[in-house]
């Protein structure tokens, strides 16, 4: 029986990302390029699959939080670049709930579509607002899958209350994902495990 | 910006659980009691919401990992018990896919259906079959509720070849839900945040 905690180790690159802390990050678009910058990064240091994601101030554009999918390095199949962004959101902010009244109004941007497992951790984190990069059928273009996503996922998304845009920036997110697959990166559990 | 590794603590209790370590949990109804005592011990300790989860070796009915609804204790959305039995089990047995040859044959029983977010997760994990006890509308019936999870939950696992019980021991399951709710436990993101 294990006795121990649940641990994603964050890699030392990410943790001293970006090198300027006082970065902000004005437009939308700044705000994915820093996403699809992580997920481009994660390829190259070797540390995990092609995808970034990182948690903004909407209002002061302030980096909170960034994530990277690190499922293989950490043998943990949770740990997709949405969950890592939002699990160290919230431990930073000290809230599960990241729509918690005293909290600036904050969103997720993430270099691809979220998957099954995401998109219902986004239900539960709290978030407001969501921007995508790749569309999931950029994902599958390469062998991923999005999973048994709810075929309305965007609706499931207003109706929480939660905005959602997606193709923001598609063709550079896109281009990382090709760029994966050229270099022959792992496409884990590719058989629908 | 945060620089920390993601972590979910254990409570104590919870390393210590079950205290023969040599238990054997030959039936099903057996390992879905183990599950129903997790969820009942973490509010008897104050450390979470009504929910266990177990992973067990389907041939030597050994109990692999443990986990309980640990969102509150540590500010993560991501924290339900089937989040934490999976995370473990896959730390113990270095793999992200619980269903990689080598490994016996796992299998993951909860006190009670899968959310949106723990059905995707289930789908990555690589875990071959599924147990529940209390139905969703149970959890519902006392403020919880799935989330936005895919309208033919059952259909998908399926069709991903992993199998799945519903309602086994839910007398037992739903009557900690009950217990939980007499008790005024916190029924977090009540309002679908």
């Amino acid at each position: 029986m294990d006795s121990s905690d649940v641990r994603i180790q964050i890699p030392d690159w990410l943790k001293h990302f970006p090198d300027d802390e006082r970065s902000i990050f004005e437009s939308v678009d700044m705000r994915m390029q820093l996403a699809i910058s992580l997920s481009r990064l994660n390829i190259k240091y070797g540390t995990g699959g092609p995808f970034g994601a990182a948690v903004f101030d909407m209002d002061s554009h302030a980096l909170i939080s960034t994530g990277v999918n690190l499922v293989v390095a950490n043998n943990c199949s949770m740990a997709h670049a949405e969950m890592v962004a939002i699990s160290r959101a919230q431990q930073q902010l000290g809230s599960f709930d990241l729509g918690a009244s005293g909290l600036p109004r904050l969103e997720l941007i993430s270099s691809c579509e979220p998957c099954a497992m995401c998109f219902g951790a986004l239900a539960w984190s709290g978030i407001r607002h969501l921007v995508c990069g790749a569309f999931a059928e950029d994902a599958r273009a390469i062998g991923f899958d999005e999973g048994p996503r709810h075929p309305a996922w965007i609706e499931e998304m207003l109706r929480r209350n939660i905005t959602v845009k997606t193709g923001i920036c598609r063709d550079e997110a896109r281009d990382v994902l090709s760029e994966y697959h050229r270099s022959n990166g792992v496409i884990y559990n590719a058989r629908q495990g």
